[in-house]
This record gives C-alpha cells, structure tokens and sequence, in this order.
C-alpha cells in the first residue's frame, strides 16, 4: 500500500498544561491486517481530561508514554478490512485505537472494542452523550445520587459532556438543576441548549452568592468534576444528609503544587457537619451497565430531552493544539477531532 | 440550707491540651425549686472528648465558655425535690446538668432531660454503652454502615465507649471485626473483654502491617473516631465500594497547626480510587431513636453479647483531672465520675 497513517506520538511528556509542541506527527505506511486481525479507518477521536493522566502513568491501567510512543485514545471507526470472524467489513466500532488514522486491531469485543448501532445517533455522540461521559454522568445519577423529585441538583464543568448529560437527567428525573461553568458563553450552553434552570459563572467574584441566590431551597446533590476548594465552597451551601458525587478532575490536581499558602486539602469535618453522603465514582465500574445506559439514553436524544455540545476540528493533526485548548478550559462541549469523512 | 453545692467553673480557657488548672472549685448554697423547677442530686458525671470543643464554643449548639462559668455536662441524676409535675421525688434521669453536684432544672422530657429506666442497667451505663456513646455506635452501624455479614469491619479508639459498642454491634451482626487503639493494655480490653477479633496497638511502628494481617480479606467499613492521616493510612486498606463513617473527633483536630511539614488535609482521589462511601455521622440527629436503641442494645447487655470498660474517679473535684487525663489518650474505656453515692 501506498497510503499513508497519520500518528500523532509523544515528543515530550508535557510539564503541566499540555503543549501541542509536546507532540509530534508522523506517517506509517497503513498496516495489512493477518489473520485474526482488522483494519480500522478512525472517524472521530475523542479527547478527554482524563489523557492527561494517562500520558503521565497517573490514570488508572495507563502505563506512562515514552518519546514516539502513540497517544492513546477512543475513537469511532469503521472496519475496512478483516481477517476476524467477530469484525466484518462495514461495522462501526467504538475502539481504543489511539490518535491515528488507522489503527489494527484484533480480539473480541470487549471494553476496548464495542460494536456501534449506528441507529442510535449521530456517530461522534457515542464518544460523548452516548459514550464514556454520558455513562459517566448516568451512573453519578442512577447509580449513586439517586435524586428525589424536586431535589436541587448542581453540578460543575456544566457544558462538558459529563456535567451536561448529568444534569439534563437529573432535570429529567424532576430536580431544579443548576450548573457551573466558567464563561458566559458555557452558561448560555448550559441554560439555552441543555435547559438547566441557571447556570453560575464562576469567574464572576460573586458566584457563590449567585449560586446561593440560583439554589433558594439548598443543595440536595453536588455532582463534583472539579474537586479541590470550589468543593469545599459549594458543600458549604448542601443541606443537611446531602449527596456528594465524586468525579472527575479530583485525582488531577496537585496538592502540592498549592500548598504554599493556598489551599492544602479537606477538612472533613465540614462534611461531617453536613452529615454528607461522599460517594466515589469510576465509570470504569458500570461498563457492563452501558447497554442499560442506552436504553435510557437514546430514546431522550431521539425525543430532544438530552442535547449535546461539540467542539470538533478536522484532521489528526489538529489534535495536540485542540487538546491543549481542552486541558485550558478554554473548549466548549465535547472535544471531538473529525478523523476522516469516512461516515 | 447549709449544705453546699460543689461546682466545678472555668478558669481559664484551655490551650491546646485541658490542664486541671484551667478549672476551679466552687461551692455555693444548694438551691430550692421554686414552682415549675425540680432539684436533682446528680449521681454520675459523663465526661466526654467534645467537651473540648464545647468549651471552646467549636461544637454544635454550644457557645464559648467564659470564665467562672459552670462547665456542661451529661448526668445521671435523682430528683430529690419537685415542684413540676412531670418529675417526681426518686425519679432517675440522665439530664445536662453540668459539672455539679446538685442541679435545679425545669421544663418537660427533652434531649437535655430523659427519664431513665433502672431496670435497663447500671445507672452509669447510661452515660456510656446506654446512652449518647451506644446511640452513636448504633447509629454509625446500623442506620449507616449496615455491614454485611462476614464483612471486616475496623475501628479506631476501640476501647473507648463509641469505638468498643460499635465494634461489638458489628460483631453480632456476623462481621470480623479489629479495633485500633493506643495501649497494649487497651487493645487488651477489646480483645479479651469487648471480643474483638482483634486489636492493633497503632503505637506500634509497623501498625499498618498488623492492621492488614488482620484484615486478610481487606476492610469493608471503616468506623472513624480519629480522623487525620489515620483516616488516610486506614482507607488504603479499604477493599474497593468500602464505607467510611466519619465520626468522632474530625471536627476537633486542627489542621492549621500541623500544616508545617505535617499531614495538610485529605487528598479526595484516595477515596474516589476506593469508590468509598463516606458518611458524616452526628449522633443528635439519631436523639428520637434512642428507643430503637435500647430495644436493641438493654437485652444484649443482659445477656452479656455487650459489655463496657469504665474509668471512674469518685468525688467531683476530680472531674479536671480525669478530664484532662481523657483528652490526653491516658484513660481506658468511658470516662465517669461518681458524684455521689445517692443510688
């Protein structure tokens, strides 16, 4: 074949935020699949904050990337050859195929491998509302906080994927749902496209007053992406036996880092006082669960109950400068990267 | 009257660890009821760690002592003298009428004043096993905890009155069970006394390994009295869904003052790792059970599946210095004073 695969490898592990001059591409010659193997054209690559652990070796089952090696991540792809029974020609897989353009793979299905119903929605949603993040934000729900009709719901990094589906269906559940998120534009998202009933800026220096103002009736369910001092703020604001779902980017930030004069960790006494529920969440947990996530899932996007927003740019190579932005803030929605028009 | 009151008043505010000087001895005449009050002749003196914080004004519903002022405290106390018609001469209560010989109170059956039945137990057992330290036992067991049977069930300040009934409610309730405590002489008590599976000494440099030899299973539920990196060295032999009950002392240690060099407060990705649930316990919000208590706790004390250590001193003049003994760590089992031999 003449063809060429895009990669994009490691060039240097990144210190801090991630630089897009942190990685390098390159070009391989698209790999034949041998027997028991498939080809896979990637479509979409889903960026995610939890690759910024992963590169590092600090994300659960991700050894640490060395220089040239290929960044990990999960794609839609389509099968374009295969010399496996299990994968024909044709099918849609969500895959662990790293950011390339093509990937081989081989196997059975499995938490790295899931055959895709196309019926199911537009094919970048299953690495979204219909994909990791939205079973994320369905187990946080269902599973742990379990809200009861007109409880207030808040949640934080409100526009991303996580937050967003987490709060459209605890607003489906029946709660008042208010979100955080830190640009105007993010809230207008939040609000206008998601139908919460508010959404807080939190770089306004009143926030916490307007989040107080937004939960009249308390905070019943805290569902955490952010950890650290903001956690400790909006606790402050629960109401007695509330739920605390932790999330997100709590495994992420550096204690240390702060410690000269800012904030050094939990006092857990302000969670005593509360007589707070603090309730672990790893979505790796409920993978097996994904097909009952679904059933719920996408009969609300098909019905208009659950919306999404992506971030998407063209081409493998735009992904270490589109990372950056995410792992900035500064994206709005889910970050997809466009692979190919192969659709 | 001629016969005097002995009281025991604030001297001074305590710094960092209570001294028996920072209290004085008063006596005062013994008063007499007038309509609507009754006097009460107080038996038994609980003395208890979030007094502390009481004195300080850092607990709940408490406001900072000054000084000469009475100190608060949990009696067992007879009505002597009535002139209320809810409580008559002979009447025992467990009733908050501070550090005193003899009390003039008012009013109707509250959480500041029960009756108490005689037939239930010791009259001391009542401040202990059968009263506040058994109701937060019961309350961390089995409205929050509800282990499984054959979970393992650890917790630390075993020997004292919370930490030794909840191990002990755990243990009926078909767990394996370990305490942690600080004194050999301690874990004694709870092995061959409270019938612990067994107790690690944490003064001993290897602890840890102990505690996880004796854990071979890992840890389900984490009864907490001690708060602070104990909290974090325990939860990482935390089996994974593991409970934490955060009780006890949590609110009274100060992170402020070992933030140089020392433990800063709690990273919350160790316990998202776990998937933990972390429960805050405050054991007033249980108040209205204390029957559902006693309907559980009264016949397994008779029946010799509870027992209880008690660390009694005679004479209320002594009350500073066991005082300042309990907040040191040097007492074993429940803190008493015998106030008087009226029983």
């Amino acid at each position: 074949m003449s063809k060429e695969n895009k990669q994009v490898l490691l060039s240097r592990q990144p210190e801090g935020q991630p630089k897009a001059s942190d990685f390098e591409i390159s070009e391989q010659e698209i790999p034949s699949p041998r027997q028991g193997e498939f080809l896979v054209k990637n479509i979409y690559l889903s960026l995610d904050p939890y690759m910024r652990g992963a590169i590092a070796g600090r994300h659960m089952g991700h050894s640490r990337l060395n220089q040239v090696d290929l960044i990990r991540g999960r794609c839609v792809g389509k099968v374009i050859k295969s010399k496996n029974s299990e994968f024909n020609e044709g099918d849609f897989l969500v895959i662990e195929s790293g950011w390339q353009e093509y990937a081989l793979a081989s196997g059975v299905e499995s938490e790295e491998i899931r055959k895709l119903n196309i019926e199911n929605g537009p094919l970048s949603a299953s690495l979204g509302i219909l994909g990791m993040p939205g079973l994320t934000a369905w187990a946080g729900v269902e599973q742990l906080a379990k809200p009861n009709l007109g409880s207030t719901f808040v949640v934080t990094a409100a526009a991303g994927p996580v937050g967003g589906t987490a709060g459209q269906l605890a607003k489906v559940k029946g709660c008042r749902v208010v979100g955080v998120a830190g640009t105007d534009e993010k809230c207008s998202i939040v609000v206008d496209k998601y139908g919460f009933d508010d959404c807080i800026n939190y770089n306004n220096k009143d926030w916490l007053d307007r989040l107080s103002k937004a939960c009249p009736d308390g905070i019943d369910v805290y569902f955490d992406n952010v950890g650290g001092e903001v956690l400790d703020q909006i606790t402050d604001g629960l109401n007695l036996y509330g739920k605390i779902i932790m999330c997100g980017l709590v495994s992420q930030y550096n204690i240390d880092a702060k410690s000269e004069g800012g904030w050094k960790g939990h006092n857990l006494g302000r969670f005593v006082g509360k007589r707070a529920s603090l309730l672990g969440l790893v979505v790796y947990d409920y993978y097996e669960q994904i097909n009952d996530f679904l059933k719920v899932a996408v009969p609300l996007l098909k019905s208009g109950k659950l919306s999404y927003h992506e971030d998407v740019v063209d081409g493998i190579e735009q992904a270490p400068e589109h990372f950056s932005k995410l792992m900035a803030g500064n994206n709005v929605g889910k970050a997809v990267v466009s692979v190919s028009s192969e659709k």
